[in-house]
């Protein structure tokens, strides 16, 4: 990235974090769960940060967009040139990261290398930014276009090489309206840990698609060759490992899957006896939305039909809630969604488990003690 | 103690502890407050857990307690025997660490060598056990007793010397009938980290005089040399440090003092705009129960009265709730309790700063972020 050569990367968390955090450098982190479901749009400093590298500091008043590849009038972009190529608009999108609950699979059978997620990499805001599709009218996508590479101005290590993060989407899905390049969640600028001054918001799609800190959009016939592109961000079966899997072969994750996370009571507290609220999200694939959560307390023997308390489709999760009397004892409670097409989720997280601990959407179980 | 010469310890808290771990050995650990909060009645999982040394694994069946010093006719009591000398009495009694909100002083100035206790070091249970005064009838007390002391199983480092954790109190409070040689808490056995199989229960008084793994009693005209007794839990002016404190001087610390803390919601935690509910805690010495609870929201120009919502006295804490409306920004809630001798806790915590760290009850300040 030629365009800030002497461009300033940051990577310690600030102190007042509000996250607890799964690595430092890179700043990988999460929210509590109680936390995180107070809020139905997430304040930036409640949503999850996963970072592969630095986080870059930019300058916004030298910031420049490259758009390369098969463009008909190859630009560089001020991010005054890009808000006024088109009106802005603002999308509701949840982004969830395709490691979330990871830790579960995990603890079926390790996984090296990879962030012990929660089930709390997931968050939802109102993105404001400029459609896609209409920098990509504005500049001329050629007829050969076939795909939309992203690439970060941040610097990561993939490998043992130094790489910046990049991802691309097919270019039916960026043209559609609301994919876009936003500057603003929630009506605040973006802060830096989320992709100051400009990210891609691919809602939908795995957060992985959506890059932060977006340096460059290339217009091409491929998929992007980046490594997180092409040798990440893939499911394969359990049998294969990171070294035998046929990385060129398999399609990249793309859309959310159906998943309902109980984000009170946590798995390990302790409750009183009596009446006690459950609280959680739940998501699905734009398109087919949720249409039913249920939360079982005798091991999937019956379930209790959970009230969805909020709602904001195509892109973003609900939020649900059901009161259940619970005895002394140990419990376990078990959430499960259905979606509109009748869809629900897998029961059991062993069946799930993948060398790089992608896209859990098993039944989600919290055992508690009630006392 | 001879009496089980072959005594094994532990030391490492068990891995499902429902605590958070300010050390691991020796075995120091609160609650935290939004859990401990929901229980009038602290279930043994969440009651703090202060140890000096190591946590003795005592064999029920081979367990003597001895009576020694000013005894008429001194005693080797087996668990049986004690059951035995008089009926069970059960006592609903609040337990408070000296250094209980020792964090907020350590925040002012360092207490090097101390824990940086949250404002969870309190827990309330239902204690059974033999009343002392019973045990000191049957063995005798001789006339000069002016004091009983209690010597622990456990093995401590003080000052770098290996010693038993002890303490004394007056044999006027000894023979309250509510002081209680306990082998119960809430109808289950003391677990080891409370004190299995034998503690004493002061009520009203410091958690140090309440001595777990009791091994010894001993009647003398003169309180505890203990180190624990004569040169701890005392406290001194602000100028003064451990090694200038007059330290045979000072009184031990017996009673607890007026307090309340906010229990949820925490410290530093981020909360949505709109009525937020308030819960807390309040304790105050014996015969001045707790009369009235006021939160703050504006800086202390205003109060709103709390609603006591459970309480025990005289010896226990009393539970109290408020809800206010909180508007978005950085908002501190401050609450005080006055008991019913009017009398209020002090404004501000830097006035009762002491090398030690002990008696903090300041006014409580909780830091949320509204959104």
């Amino acid at each position: 990235m030629e365009t800030q050569p002497d461009l300033q990367h940051m990577t310690i968390p600030p102190s007042d974090s509000q996250l607890i955090a799964l690595s430092e450098d890179p700043w990988n982190a999460e929210p509590r769960g109680d936390l995180l479901r107070q809020f139905f749009l997430t304040p930036q400093q409640l949503f999850y940060v996963r970072t592969h590298g630095s986080i870059p500091a930019v300058d916004p008043t030298r910031y420049r967009l490259r758009l390369t590849g098969l463009v008909e009038r190859p630009r560089e972009l001020s991010l005054d040139d890009l808000r006024s190529m088109a009106p802005a608009r603002t999308v509701t999108a949840t982004l969830e990261c395709a490691g979330n609950r990871r830790g579960e699979l995990m603890a079926i059978r390790p996984i090296p290398g990879e962030l012990a997620w929660g089930g709390n990499v997931i968050g939802t805001a109102n993105w404001r930014g400029v459609p896609l599709a209409e920098v990509l009218r504005a500049v001329g996508a050629r007829a050969e276009t076939r795909h939309v590479a992203f690439t970060s101005l941040d610097e990561a290590r993939f490998e043992g090489e130094t790489v910046h993060f990049g991802s691309s989407i097919a270019i039916e899905k960026a043209l559609s309206p609301d994919v876009l390049l936003a500057y603003e969640m929630n009506g605040e600028p973006l802060t830096p840990e989320h992709g100051f001054p400009l990210r891609v918001i691919v809602p939908g799609y795995v957060g992985a698609r959506s890059v932060k800190w977006l340096g460059e959009i290339q217009l091409q016939e491929r998929p992007s060759t980046n490594p997180y592109e092409a040798r990440d961000y893939k499911v394969f079966p359990p049998e294969m490992t990171r070294q035998t899997a046929p990385w060129s072969r398999a399609q990249p994750l793309e859309e959310l899957s159906l998943n309902a996370v109980i984000s009170t009571p946590q798995d390990g507290e302790m409750r009183a006896a009596g009446p006690l609220r459950i609280q959680g999200y739940a998501i699905s694939a734009v398109g087919s939305p949720v249409e039913r959560v249920e939360l079982s307390v005798d091991g999937a023997k019956t379930w209790t039909t959970a009230t969805i308390v909020e709602r904001a489709d195509p892109y973003a999760w609900c939020f649900w809630e059901v009161t259940v009397v619970l005895a002394t004892g140990e419990r376990q409670l078990i959430v499960r969604a259905w979606d509109t097409s009748k869809r629900t989720q897998p029961e059991d997280a062993s069946r799930l488990w993948n060398f790089a601990g992608y896209m859990n959407n098993a039944w989600h179980r919290v055992n508690i003690h009630v006392a």
